[in-house]
């Protein structure tokens, strides 16, 4: 008993904190969604997921640590939609317009450009970012290769190159239509879509 | 004599005001190169270009205005530099490695791409960014009209789909090569490069 009670309150007390930071990361979400970077304080955030602010400093390193973390979990879940908006397309051209469609509209594609910002003057969140372009890209390199195999459609270049030029291609996109508006923007979005389409030539 | 004295002063009010204009954005070019849009006060702007504060005001609307406005005749003279990059290529290939390296490499990308997410929240200064998205686009179409005519490539999409696509993706792979790097990106410039490169098929 004795020897088992300090096991028992460690494994507790690591749940606990996996709850903390998963807490942190949805209210930190959520508040900079809403007010942006600078508009929401440590304090705020560490109130809105009943915590304390040095559990901010504790789990991300500070508030800047939260948002590029924050900011790279939603461009993955950003990226998970895509491929479910792909799943239905039955012809090349109903894929990349589903896929290009989906992620030029997402705010989270946005609030990871906002994040990719802030590591130019923090570098040590520099990792985090590049983490998640790696996971981006393996995680593309696959939807694309399984889309290619389930319809027997064939591309000019590698699925690799695919999803690569398409993330790069989305987020210039994305901004373009955030800071213009829907109009003129709409027409970027069509040529992301005709020079991602070129991919595949067999079936234009 | 006396006509005309009001005339001259008005004339010579008027070019000092360009002067000065024109003196505070190479200022504020400088300095936010230097430490960011939150590094630098308007106070020390205008003393960079001798000026005082509510000039600033006055022509600008305020540091955000001047900032957005450099970013903006910064992006135009990026434009013009890879106009020039691509003018000795002989080949698509050469023409379309020289245009996207010469972009993703000017540090004038990721000031603009700053200024873009500056106008979300200063939705007043958005018309600048549409104003030269626009003019980007017209002098993109313009110049690969000239290239195609000179060197008598071809193209599949039209010069106006390829001078929209290739911002947009540049734009993104300067963002990615700026928050993770210049290794990792290395691959997705020239992911960029292969995409683009689909627009000339009959060279490949």
């Amino acid at each position: 008993m004795v020897g088992s009670a300090p096991r028992h309150t460690t494994r507790a007390t690591r749940e606990d904190g996996q709850v903390t930071r998963a807490a942190l990361l949805d209210a930190g979400t959520a508040l900079f969604a809403e007010r942006g970077l600078t508009g929401v304080s440590l304090t705020q955030i560490a109130e809105a997921a009943d915590a304390f602010p040095s559990q901010v400093t504790y789990y991300f390193g500070g508030k800047e640590g939260l948002f590029v973390e924050a900011a790279c979990r939603g461009l993955l879940r950003v990226a998970t939609r895509v491929e479910a908006a792909g799943a239905g397309a039955s012809t090349p051209e109903a894929y990349v317009r589903a896929i290009v469609g989906t992620a030029v509209h997402d705010p989270g594609l946005l609030t990871f450009v906002e994040a990719m910002l802030v590591v130019r003057r923090h570098r040590d969140l520099a990792p985090t970012i590049a983490d998640t372009f790696s996971r981006l890209h393996t995680e593309g390199e696959r939807a694309v290769t399984d889309t290619l195999i389930r319809h027997g459609w064939s591309l000019r270049t590698t699925p690799a190159t695919e999803a690569r030029a398409f993330w790069a291609t989305v987020l210039g996109v994305a901004l373009e239509r955030a800071a213009t508006g829907e109009h003129v923007s709409t027409d970027t979005a069509e040529a992301a879509v005709l020079l991602v389409l070129n991919l595949h030539p067999d079936q234009s």
